[in-house]
Parts: C-alpha cells; sequence; structure tokens
C-alpha cells in the first residue's frame, strides 16, 4: 500500500514508482533508460497517516522511557528499518517492487525496460528517497543529466559536492518537486553508459490527483 | 568516518566495506563477482558514539516539544536522512563510497571487481543495512547463494518470505553475523547472472579487532 494521507485510486502510479519516474522521463526521451537497479528509502506515511502516527507514539514512548508497542506495522520502526511489508511473489520481489517495474513500463510505453527494484521503509516521517543506477542505451555524462533535468518539469538539482547537500527527506517534504542530486558517471562501467543519482520526492503530494493530470500532461 | 564506539586504526577496513564483504566473500570464491550496486543505510554510530548521542538529543528534543538543533552532523538526522558526510572527490563519489571499492578490492585481491556505492545515513542508531546487486561471472540461483551463505563464516541467513522477515538494524545489533535475505534472481537480466540482496550488520561488532583476525585467517 502506498496511499499517503490522501486515498487514491488505482488508477493513480505508485509513490515510489512516480517519484523516480519523473526525473528518469526527461532522461529516457533524450537516451533510452535500458535497465534500472533502485533501492528506496521510504517513508512511513506512504503506508497511510496511521504509519505517522505509529512512528511518533514509538518516538514518544522511548523518550517517555515507556515500552515501545507496534500496532499496524509489521516490525518496529521506530530506531529500525525494514523490507516493505507486501507480499512476496513466486520470483522473491513483493509487490511494491513489481508495482515500481510494470507501472514504469507502462508509463513509459516501454516494456523492454528492465528493473531491478528493493523497496525499503525508514522511521522517516515523509518524502521517500531513492538510490538509483541508471543504464542509458547509448554513453551519458553527468554534465548531460544535469542540463536535461535543470529544465525538467518537477524536477529540482539540489547536487552541491561541495557542501555536500543533496535530496533529504526533510528538505522534500512539501514540495512538489522531486529533487535529485548525487549526479554522477557510474564508475562500475567503462562504457560511459551507467549514472547515478540519489533523489527525494513527497509521496504525498506526487501521488496526489494533480500530479497524475501532469503526468498525463506530459506523456500523452 | 566509520569507527564506531570503538576506535579504529587505518588498518582495519571500512565497516560498510566488511559488512558487505562477509557474505559477498564466500560468493565470489564460488562464481566470481564482476559487478556490485551497492546502496547503504548506515547507522549514527558508525560516525562515532557522538552520533547516537546526536540522534538521541533530537529525538529527546522532539518528544519535549523543544527546539532540535544539531551540533556534529551536517543536517538533522532526527526523522531525515542524507548522504554520508565525507569529501566528495573528482568523480562524484564521496570517501565513504571509494573506501568501499578500493577496500574490497584489496581484500578480495581482485582489482576487475566493478563497484559503484552510494553511502547513505539513516536516523537508526546501530547496525548498517545494504541493498545489494550482485553481477556474478556465470549463472547463479537464488538457491545456489542459499546454500552458500548457510555454511558461510560470520553469516545467517534471515529470509522468510511467507512472514516477511529479513535482515533489520534491531535484529543484527549485538550480532556478529551479518544477517542476510531478500535473496532472489535479479530480473533486470536475462542472463541469470545477477542476484539481489538486503543485509544488516553491526558495524560495531564488526568493526572490533576480533573481526580483522576473522578476516585474516579466511583470507591469508
Amino acid at each position: 500500500m502506498c496511499a499517503g494521507v490522501i486515498h487514491l485510486s488505482n488508477s493513480l502510479p505508485n509513490c515510489s514508482t512516480i517519484i523516480m519516474n519523473v526525473p528518469i522521463w526527461p532522461l529516457h526521451k533524450a537516451n533510452r533508460v535500458k535497465r534500472l537497479v533502485v533501492s528506496t528509502y521510504q517513508a512511513v506515511s506512504g503506508a497511510g497517516a496511521w504509519g505517522l502516527y505509529e512512528l511518533e507514539q514509538q518516538q514518544r514512548a522511548f523518550a517517555a522511557g515507556s515500552e515501545i508497542t507496534k500496532e499496524k506495522f509489521p516490525h518496529q520502526i521506530f530506531n529500525n528499518l525494514f523490507s516493505h511489508n507486501t507480499t512476496i511473489g513466486p520470483n522473491g520481489y513483493n509487490e511494491e517492487e513489481m508495482k515500481m517495474v510494470n507501472e514504469t513500463r507502462k508509463i513509459f510505453a516501454d516494456t523492454r525496460i528492465a528493473i531491478s527494484a528493493t523497496c525499503i521503509r525508514v522511521p522517516v516521517p515523509r518524502a521517500h528517497c531513492e538510490s538509483i543506477n541508471i543504464e542509458f542505451e547509448r554513453p551519458m555524462t553527468p554534465e548531460q543529466v544535469r542540463k536535461i533535468l535543470s529544465t525538467a518539469p518537477g524536477v529540482r538539482v539540489v547536487d552541491d559536492n561541495e557542501n555536500n547537500h543533496f535530496p533529504m527527506p526533510l528538505e522534500a517534504s512539501g514540495q512538489d518537486d522531486v529533487l535529485v542530486g548525487r549526479i554522477r558517471q557510474d564508475m562500475s562501467r567503462e562504457d560511459g553508459r551507467g549514472i547515478d543519482i540519489f533523489i527525494a520526492g513527497d509521496q504525498i503530494r506526487k501521488g496526489a490527483a494533480t500530479n497524475a493530470v501532469q503526468i498525463a500532461e506530459k506523456l500523452l
């Protein structure tokens, strides 16, 4: 489940997917994305308003020296993190991870795009982060990526190496833009076709209905 | 920096590196690892005892309704996460990430192994997690990986799909073993040479001197 505090219909995309697709789509249009390896850092509010409540209850119990109890999450989320608690399918991926694969293919109208996702819930109230390793069809430089993203709709480049200032949930919360940083050439590839990025986006804003309209406008 | 509460000499490996290498090494011996794409979820105690103190101070300030102040971390860590705050080099990777590359190559005595790492600090007191995408030289199945890891020294397989029970910092804390789960065939590769895993390990235990001895025994 990935409903935020706003309840979404099934026709709206999964929030981890949409946050990823906002910066990946303009890159894909410029140089086809062949493969994505993504690991998420998903906020508790992605599970619903109760997720926020449960994290805060556990934070307050800790500060008060009381016993930390869990209600809806399968494990304690305070001072912990865990694999997204949707059902694991026969291929070993959970439902959230498969949504990132299937919905991206649908939104991009490209069934060839290969994706492996690992979805993790972290003790953060709001805004999802994602570490994304991108393989392009042709070589791509960090400078090219920055140039494309600097004018891409719904994206804000936050990539200040000197001050170690990159996308964070605290700064993405309440923002419409998906923050993108840590833009660098994937040093594990010699062919120049790899780029790494780290992003943060408010899944409550991005999951909202206005966003579905934005996507429709851009893609259709 | 990655010292835990125990101060290490420079001759001991970086804690994110060693936690990754404990399960990767026995797999590498069975089927050469060509490439790793790793994203970390690093506990605050990896920065030193002050990291624990700073997280807890911020947790208590929140519960008391006081202002949340930061002291040593460059950003608020409570209810947030951020890119590891070591210096970013000319290739866009930070020092922690480059340690994962260089030290793994040294420990494995294999300069060919290609690694791209993204190191992230999360609001968890103790035990680092890592999401690792592995490319082997030859095809490898999840069953082969499970078999190798089930008898590998310092590893405990925690991979219960039915009960959604996988490696978590809370369960890795205070343990000598690195917990390994989410073992699955990388669905983004068609050649069967990809495996995804998610691991958790107590960087304070694994960073300790006894561990250096363990590694020396295994590798030399």
